[in-house]
């Protein structure tokens, strides 16, 4: 996602979630606890062009995405979204799973990376969004449904059957997708799902904690880790091999770099910059 | 697979292997006990045809694979096929190492899932068999071995060497198949080569009972989570993603989905018709 | 990496590494102890340049690449190789940059497999190479650390952000190479990094023993298993069953096959010669 602005202008009025940045570090909040953080129409568009704004502003590091109350994100809200897709015609309803799938394709694509802090239930599309991030923290408490075939959707659902095999193996996949069961922390950090696991109600503050070292190391380092991750899953070998060579040849040519050398040398920790 | 028929009449009378279809659920047993079900010409032949005459005729909405007596199935047949080859042509084992691909080919492209049930045995072609599966369901008796290379030729046979890294990893997936050593029921839960593990004896009605539930429930959203994931492993992030919102476009224009609105607003069941 | 020599005449000087060949094993040993057998331009040119030319001889059947003294390799010297580099200019700096993704590329396409043998530290190109090895052979003082962040570089170094995923899963490759901490034997054993763990001090002969095992048996199967997992990475489905096809049929023309059933009828071990 490009940092160069055009002339829309960003706004600071984001209606359908909380959004707060604290010197590289941005907190994005599912608010909406009565629901279960449910989703609306409005949840999904204000984070597909929330990342897009933050990936221009430059000043994000390092995201949290986290959820208010019980859980982290019940997924579509079953009145709002499922009911009024009942009624929607065949352009709307691609209309509204292009855009589902957009908020993917932000997480994915946006130059910092993003932490999600689970707590209860991840399910539906909230399961994959966190799926989506690139570190997952969760306490004892969570768990995850792909719950698509049980409302009589396919689990490929928001990029979900390109993503899972890559991270738990095709096996474990094809039973989350097409069961739509739930799987608690335990199994998930068993079948690599997780990256952390916490004690209970440690999950947010686990996960600030990381986003503050992120956001305070080479940033630009993370997110080209971050971007030939994302690239490379759709390259062969020899290609990523080839793009590998040049980010380091440009990251060589960085400030954090020769940083790291003087600090090595001067026997003192780096000062980095993030460029 | 399609299901649209053409001249070719479709037959009751598959002679290499067992067929059962009870309500959606197709139970194909292999069933040469005293050779431990070790695969013949026909054998391949009968399974490629039969999942293709199944995708045709819409009413199987999940399939069994299982193995009659002491074991799943130990693979090629030593004398009939091993003796029969080293007497073929270049062309005839291209044509033969085709068909046995095309198995795996159907197994993964048939619009239903598959569950392998195992215990004892499941050698050579018959872990490859297994491992096209979307569910492996086995008891404690299970071992698996890719034992290509103890016969001289490539452990990448039938799909084997792109399925297996993309279910275990690499990393399992070059030891399993460059040497061909037995994987016991144990070794390959931890690795994330089974969907299941049962108690000993119980993999064949652990199977049916998933097939029963995947058969009585949306099946058509089955079919397409199916479709996705196969697809998806061969595509990139940004075009699964349109996949997805297409896929679930149609889906939501379908009965499946308002039924299952339906029956939450109503709070009762939903009766699935699997369209 | 084809075996036609061409007039450039082999060497037997290798003066970055220590070679030796016994009998279809060959063995590399990183041997700059005093260093922790940190890498410098002369053992990166040499490591490819000698994959190369051992593939070319077609004498080798196996190989181990072992590191002497307190750990398998530190990563590329901080001295010689960083100091280095940030005098480079651009031209320079991709030269190098592509001249260590070379040494991969050599290790996942040369025709034989190779067995990382690993103690102590694997850091950095040292945990690379160990990554792009068939086998990762530890003891438990093994410790892999994917460093590149923590000196300002992308994780994606040498095919890391190609190779991770593939091996271990998304989530747990974005953990390793976003942020670089150690990864000691027993998780690495977990996430399936490690191919076998070992007692202490036994990987080097647990890998030389693997390697005798591997070079006795039928090497022409070992390679092209190893070809096929190497390539069918980058492949779909489809064409990778045609490809397992074709190869199957070239192997069935050949004399190890014979052999296995010759001395399967005869009841006797096979004799293998590799072709």
């Amino acid at each position: 996602m490009s940092p160069f602005p055009s002339s829309a202008p960003p706004t600071e009025d984001w209606r359908h979630l909380r959004l707060s940045v604290d010197d590289g570090v941005a907190t994005v909040t599912l608010a909406r606890p009565e629901k279960l953080n449910a989703l609306t129409f409005g949840a999904y568009a204000d984070l597909r062009d929330l990342l897009a704004q933050l990936s221009r502003e430059r000043s994000v590091r390092a995201l949290v995405l986290a959820g208010q109350g019980r859980g982290f994100c019940s997924g579509g809200d079953v009145d709002e979204i499922i009911g009024a897709t009942l009624s929607m015609d065949t352009a709307e309803l691609l209309d509204f799973n292009r855009m589902t799938g957009q908020v993917v394709r932000a997480i994915r694509e946006c130059p910092f990376p993003v932490i999600a802090a689970l707590h209860g239930v991840a399910a539906g599309a909230g399961a994959v969004l966190a799926l989506a991030a690139d570190f997952r923290i969760a306490d004892p408490t969570a768990r995850f449904a792909f719950l698509f075939t049980k409302v009589g959707l396919s689990g490929g659902d928001m990029g979900a059957a390109y993503l899972l095999p890559r991270v738990v193996g095709l096996g474990h996949a094809t039973r989350l997708l097409m069961l739509g069961e739930p799987v608690r922390a335990a199994e998930a950090e068993r079948i690599g799902l997780l990256s952390e696991l916490t004690a209970e109600g440690a999950a947010d503050a686990r996960a600030a904690e990381l986003a503050r070292h992120l956001a305070d190391g080479p940033a630009l380092a993370h997110a080209q880790t971050k971007a030939l991750l994302t690239a490379e899953l759709d390259m062969p070998l020899a290609a990523s091999v080839e793009l590998d060579a040049a980010t380091q040849a440009l990251l060589m040519n960085g400030e954090d770099y020769a940083e790291f050398h003087a600090a090595f040398t001067e026997k003192r920790p780096p000062k980095w910059q993030g460029r």
